[in-house]
């Protein structure tokens, strides 16, 4: 019996909510799967599009007066939270029950403590939200105080930092939830970032990366697995070339290197393969792998196992 | 000590995220109050403002083509208990740490299930939303099978079904975490409404009575006391004339004659007095009371108290 932090991006959740309940029922397929294996399990997943979704559907309500405030960053990914757990541990449930299994499933809304002087805030990369012309940004930027970047001929976008998880707020409840076999899903879309301002928490407009938050969370409750899930069964290198190669396996030292020859698409392997040697390095087992041969990669059959 | 659930307005919540923000430090204080004092906590929020601008939000701007759909009131109810139960675990959290206690606290996305033949799927009473016009309202009864009724003059609403709590989905989870010391925050906005069809859970569009679901959730996770926060230090009769008379106590009889008698506002003090009545005859004990005064209530200083 492994105990196992999965890792679910939010590219693979749809884009409206029929869809996404739809998607979550394979999802909740492959997690139960890893459940009747014997296997413990605290599910991380991704937020991107609807987080996306919230942030601008009423910030567009706002601006034409059909609700009262625009809702920040932070708030609206304790809404994401709330969205897609609801239907994930919903799916997972449904699914327990369909196999006759005593678990239960359940989502706790997360926070995620990150350090105020994270070089990140001074550098915002993570670009969020609508397109605005040059004159919108510049009044936005007056405005609103917020920082935009224009975003490859398309038009201008906020940024907003990214920085690196510290500690999860909730890991207590997570571990308790844990042994009492729920299958937990928590830290959504990265968690909610705050900050600790005079003793008290507070939340900052930002984005944790939802593979280091998960490969942090693994570390704190003391995971002995980390289970990151891609669209593809397995890292490759030379990627889109002639040469492509999966790698059945890597070795700490082998992925930096790869890193630094630039084998890994920022904002999609990279980050995967940083989050995956990062949890290595504490001595736990990392994989990278499909959803679908999620069971298969926890035995050595499929995905990229990096080690330390 | 005792084990109790505590059940609070969303009214109180405020208009604004900000607004919000704010006043949940407030019930963090009195709840932690309690927590203080020995006592493990439940804590159930109200939602209707907060759901509503979601709901009308998002509709919004679906409507306008700022996003690809429309959200259902369901997920609209989960996105609420991640937007509520951030700010008061926060909240909570934050007043904890001041006062240098080592109890965490925490939010479930809770589902309650209700009976897919309760009959109030044949009467939807309660209104949510938007007004609309007679024409608009003919629309979305034809395009999206919604039950419009005639509000008071002011336009057409929406009304969906408020049926009855039987079941807490997640009632082992947050009973897992209240034995750890946490205080939970669960059932938030009444619960997610679900339904059981060919043995899976479906999510209905309907609203469930916040009271109503902690005096069940009481009951399920074997509370012995349940506080129904109000506005006013204690339930009156004869309310709002020269002869108003605050009763420190009441026996579930003489309730149920006070409720026969009109004596109660229904959407306001009736379902508060119902749900402690339930509870009551359960076994429990039921105060309905003011937040600021919800610990001297447990000392029976304040409040009503209802008595089998």
């Amino acid at each position: 019996m492994s105990n196992i932090v999965i890792a679910l991006g939010g590219n693979a959740l749809g884009d409206t909510p029929q869809e996404q309940l739809r998607l979550v029922r394979e999802t909740a397929k492959a997690v139960v799967d890893l459940a009747q294996a014997g296997h413990r399990l605290v599910v991380v997943h991704g937020n991107g599009p609807q987080v996306g979704m919230i942030q601008k559907g009423l910030a567009y309500a706002a601006e034409h007066g059909a609700v009262k405030s625009e809702m920040p960053l932070a708030e609206c990914g304790a809404m994401s939270q709330g969205y897609i757990g609801f239907h994930l541990q919903t799916s997972i449930q449904n699914e327990l029950t369909a196999r006759a299994m005593q678990a239960g499933a359940v989502c706790l809304v997360t926070q995620v403590l990150v350090e105020e002087d994270d070089p990140a805030f001074e550098n915002p990369t993570k670009p969020i939200g609508n397109f605005y012309s040059r004159e919108q940004a510049e009044r936005l930027t007056r405005e609103e105080g917020w920082v935009m970047k224009e975003d490859a001929g398309r038009g201008y976008r906020r940024v907003v930092p990214s920085p690196v998880p510290v500690d999860v707020v909730e890991k207590d409840a997570i571990s308790a939830l844990s042994r009492e076999g729920q299958i937990v899903i928590a830290a959504g879309g990265g968690g909610i970032p705050v900050v600790l301002h005079g003793g008290r928490k507070e939340s900052v407009p930002a984005v944790i990366d939802k593979d280091l938050a998960s490969a942090k969370l693994a570390e704190l409750i003391g995971a002995d697995t980390l289970i990151i899930l891609t669209a593809v069964d397995a890292v490759a290198i030379h990627f889109g070339t002639p040469q492509q190669q999966s790698l059945a396996s890597m070795s700490v030292a082998e992925a930096k290197e790869y890193i630094a020859q630039g084998e890994f698409a920022p904002g999609s392997m990279l980050p995967k393969v940083q989050a995956a040697v990062q949890f290595a390095e504490k001595g736990g087992t990392a994989l990278i792998a499909s959803l679908s041969k999620a069971a298969e990669a926890v035995q050595g059959k499929s995905g990229t196992r990096i080690f330390a």
